[in-house]
């Protein structure tokens, strides 16, 4: 019998494919590659959080962000982990890929005991690159403690 | 060279379906949609639990028992995240799905600390519905701390 | 449309396939199988950590090791969940599989509350065997809290 690629198959290839890009996407982020983290967004793409003041818009801005982060945590002696987790994925009629997921930022003090830092709902708007790839045109990250 | 659906791909398959069944899941038992949860049961579904006094059996049980414990939840300013991981999955010769896999239960009080609940071992026996998806039909969840 | 395995699905596989072994892996070494969990290294596999004082070398090693930790978790009334997620594979020319990924070691008193024990990051070689399965040929555990 000749496989065929039923929804079923399709949903489960993107769904693994987000998968993929999540891991890499953090992998980047708690190694402080700032730039290259900023990359996985769309050019004017947007990251906002219930817990930051204001958006942060484009590439450029969040790169910068990221470069803060990463300096203040270096300045502290703590390594964060950016764990996904139970990510589900939807296709939309307009192309886009949305998923939604849980996102933990585990702490780590050099010298000292692993903790939660923070958990949070992920909430992404993704599209493909003109390579194929994906990118985050929008993430917003609701922090649980936050209500 | 034709593509093949070999017993890896097949494995593969399955698996990938089994994560995107936890995911969504856990996502409408943490936002307390505690019918829509019972919903992934079969009608006659069972939920045991070594942490819990006595199964619930059947879907309006297993709904009243969710329902429970968000309006507790909800009282005491909590919010609860499940994470299923490292999911091994085996298909039985009588067609059912076996799954084994570990899940914890974060805690975030609002204003305050995420912590690690619980963890426990969940062992499902999942069916599949005349629509082809999945369904619990049987789910033991062990906690670690009672041994 | 005849399907076709495009790269991109056939690194969904590989990811699939990893996460597999990685859950079935530490299922092992969770419930204390030092012998089985020591199978799924080679022959001559090597696991090594900035944790440990020496690298132990061949699956003799890897299961006495495994053995020597399980009593003293056992004698201590712990439990401990390994977590491994944020995987990133990729094939290398020579034909292994290298692997990095984030690696949570839980830790559970009887009776008391769970906590996080480590927080490492994983790194493998992964090649395969005759059988066509996967197994660990290099592993360096890096705890973050070590810097």
């Amino acid at each position: 019998m000749s496989p065929t690629l039923t929804q079923q198959t399709l949903g489960n290839e993107l769904h693994t494919e987000v998968t993929r890009f999540y891991a890499a996407q953090m992998q980047l982020l708690d190694r402080r590659a700032a730039v290259e983290w900023a990359d996985t967004f769309t050019e004017d793409g947007v990251f906002q959080a219930n817990g930051l003041p204001e958006p942060s818009r484009g590439r450029e801005a969040i790169a910068a962000g990221a470069l803060r982060a990463g300096q203040a945590l270096e300045q502290a002696g703590l390594v964060h982990r950016h764990w996904l987790g139970m990510v589900t994925v939807d296709e939309q009629p307009d192309g886009t890929v949305t998923a939604r997921s849980y996102a933990l930022v585990l702490q780590i003090p050099l010298g000292g005991e692993a903790k939660i830092h923070r958990s949070t709902v992920c909430q992404d708007v993704l599209v493909r690159a003109e390579d194929g790839t994906l990118l985050v045109l929008e993430r917003t990250v609701t922090r649980d403690d936050l209500g």
